[in-house]
């Protein structure tokens, strides 16, 4: 069973702008950081954008930033946004065929246990994913520029 | 999220064999039945004896049936010992690499979901999937024998 890359990347990608806070971060500072494609990154950061998460500026300063607190990133809303489909078997897609179709109970039993598993999610926010951002901005190698009030 | 082939077909092949009850069944007739290829089907099957859920008979008249009572089949446990790694994202298998390996709360709040999905699906047996035996039958277009004691 696994997440795809996109929300894997997703993920990622909130986890190190949320350490960044105001800084304007390129896709390349990332990509570098956690050695993946810049063009899988660009994907994933335009549908943060479209999901409301992440905005950007263009230009020669330009870079992306979070849109919105930590605290109102939902997890279990960010799977369910990124996640192409939720369907854990062939059969519970849209356009599944199994001869079992009608009378099987294997459908709402998988649908239960996924209810189970995004309901977990839904306890977090992206603001406990990085609790300690000193020490993630260490192992990411970021250095962290503190805020001029 | 998708869990693998194998498990959806694991699981298929289990739900045929638990309405199929006491009676020999070729792989062929579960392949024609699902309309899936026949090598994949061996290799769930060897998979399903090697768990000890079901058991096979050789020779002209052989075939397949459950080798333990449905209700003794716990669907939690079928998906962990099929599912060939239940790592959500990359850094969670075991040589999974990641520069936030050390310092990462995805992991653990991930590893909590997926617990929840899996007691979830705990609660059930392949009894539960099959309580309709003669509405599957008519589904699967089997034709029920009934046990000549």
């Amino acid at each position: 069973m696994r997440l795809t890359i996109k929300t894997d990347y997703s993920l990622r990608v909130l986890m190190y702008l949320g350490v960044t806070g105001d800084r304007l971060v390129t896709i390349q500072e990332i990509s570098e950081c956690y050695d993946i494609s810049k063009g899988h990154l660009m994907k994933v950061v335009r549908h943060l954008g479209h999901i409301g998460c992440i905005k950007s500026s263009r230009g020669n300063n330009g870079g992306i930033k979070l849109n919105i607190e930590p605290s109102a990133i939902n997890i279990g809303s960010i799977v369910r946004k990124t996640e192409p489909d939720l369907a854990l078997v062939d059969c519970m897609q849209a356009d599944g065929k199994c001869r079992l179709e009608l009378g099987c109970k294997l459908t709402s039993i998988l649908d239960e246990a996924l209810q189970s598993f995004l309901k977990t999610l839904d306890k977090y926010s992206l603001a406990d994913l990085i609790q300690n951002p000193s020490g993630l901005a260490s192992l990411l190698d970021i250095e962290l520029v503190s805020s001029e009030n």
